[in-house]
């Protein structure tokens, strides 16, 4: 069996539809939304749990042997040399409050590298998604667009994107903070659409803190095929999420760690 | 002649659509931002001037007395009852980021008060618009929805939006970040999006600082015909800008009014 039988953009878009059929008629009904942390505020929607069954299912299905690791339903086969990572919807807050910039998330990851994903937004109709080789915005009815990050190689032109500031503390804070100084605009409050902007050339600079895998797996082919860089803070590989710098370029990259690192 | 000729949905639509020729074609083109003010970063697409003179141009035609107060091209005959006040992009910055979380906005003030207005999405095919009456989501291809507040009256359960803490400096950010302190999610970035989802439903209270007529006066009346209640911080009329706040009811307008003017 040969187990190195790699997705095709076919089988993503089946995945994002399966989802999409779970997750759009749920958003913006507000009567579905349920919290996950009884304690503080992680909200979470029946679209979630439904949509990770339904990518899970497929991926079962066509790839059996592979392994799993979904933000709702666990992990299998996490030892597999081919791992599927999924976030049914990463940006719950934008979900919840009704705003169209939350994703379907799913990478695949192979030998420890994120090498296949997608970001899908059903309601604006986008399906981002990097095939191993290009990054593609597919968009129904549209002409399908190769995406390419923004040559732009300074800090002082730079727009930066962040979920929030409040993300950071401390000493990631203060880095934080030295960074949206320098940059031309700081722009808060889209999780993975900032990373798909970045990888369509409308956004310079990514930061984020805290990412768990299934926030960023898929969203590392995204930018790199499309000619960016993503990162941890350190420079190492951020397949398994941590504190994440993405930017356009190896030069902008490199200028952002030098000031976070500083 | 009857100058208290009231514009119809249909006209709305018009406008709208003639905005969205402008818009849409340039939205995602890097190609043609400018920088309105070349000190600082006040960006401005020429979307934005060709769209403000499509609006006004069916404005002419239609209602040739009417007063027009526009974001790029001036105001004419301010004097009149009834005046159109048109901000052909709302959310500039959320523009050339490829955010589609910026809006068209044109309202109608009738003796000083803002009575009629439209957001206009384009990109998502999404048209808020209140008519003098009720509050509607019209999406192509969808059933018109009426929109109706969140009938929330707690601040410590609300979701608050802001463009950016940022805005805030002083006395103004101690108010704001007591605020913030209190609510149960804040969510930043969005600017006319922000209102449309409060009128939608899905947030609770809007806050900014500084606006312009053009940045509110569309955003009133889809707020007020969806049942919230939107003023300035000191609680008076809204429609020329300033500070402002919007709340999904009566009650919980009066309590973010009280936090903020502790």
């Amino acid at each position: 069996m040969n187990t190195r039988r790699l997705p095709d953009i076919a089988f993503l878009q089946r995945l994002a539809a399966a989802a999409a059929a779970e997750t759009l008629p749920l958003f913006r009904n507000p009567a579905l939304v349920e919290n996950k942390d009884s304690e503080g505020f992680d909200p979470v929607t029946a679209a979630d749990k439904q949509a990770e069954t339904a990518i899970r299912s497929l991926i079962e299905h066509e790839f059996p042997e592979h392994g799993i690791v979904g933000e709702e339903h666990g992990t299998i086969r996490s030892e597999h040399p081919l791992v599927w990572i999924i976030d049914p919807i990463d940006g719950t807050r934008a979900f919840i409050s009704g705003l169209p910039v939350w994703g379907t998330l799913v990478g695949l990851k192979i030998d420890g590298l994120a090498r296949i994903g997608f970001m899908s937004q059903p309601y604006t109709g986008e399906l981002f998604v990097a095939d191993g080789d290009r990054s593609l915005l597919l968009r129904d009815g549209a002409t399908p667009v190769t995406l390419a990050t923004r040559k732009n190689h300074t800090v002082s032109d730079a727009t930066l994107f962040t979920t929030t500031p409040a993300l950071f503390s401390g000493a990631t804070r203060d880095a934080y903070d030295r960074l949206e100084e320098k940059v031309r605009l700081a722009r808060y409050g889209c999780d993975c659409y900032a990373f798909a902007m970045l990888a369509a050339g409308f956004a310079d600079i990514v930061i984020e803190a805290g990412l768990k895998t299934y926030d960023i797996a898929a969203l590392i082919p995204l930018v790199e095929q499309a000619g960016g860089v993503v990162t941890t803070w350190d420079g190492g590989n951020a397949v398994d999420g941590g504190d994440v710098v993405a930017a356009a370029t190896p030069q902008l990259h490199a200028a952002a760690l030098d000031i976070l690192n500083r």
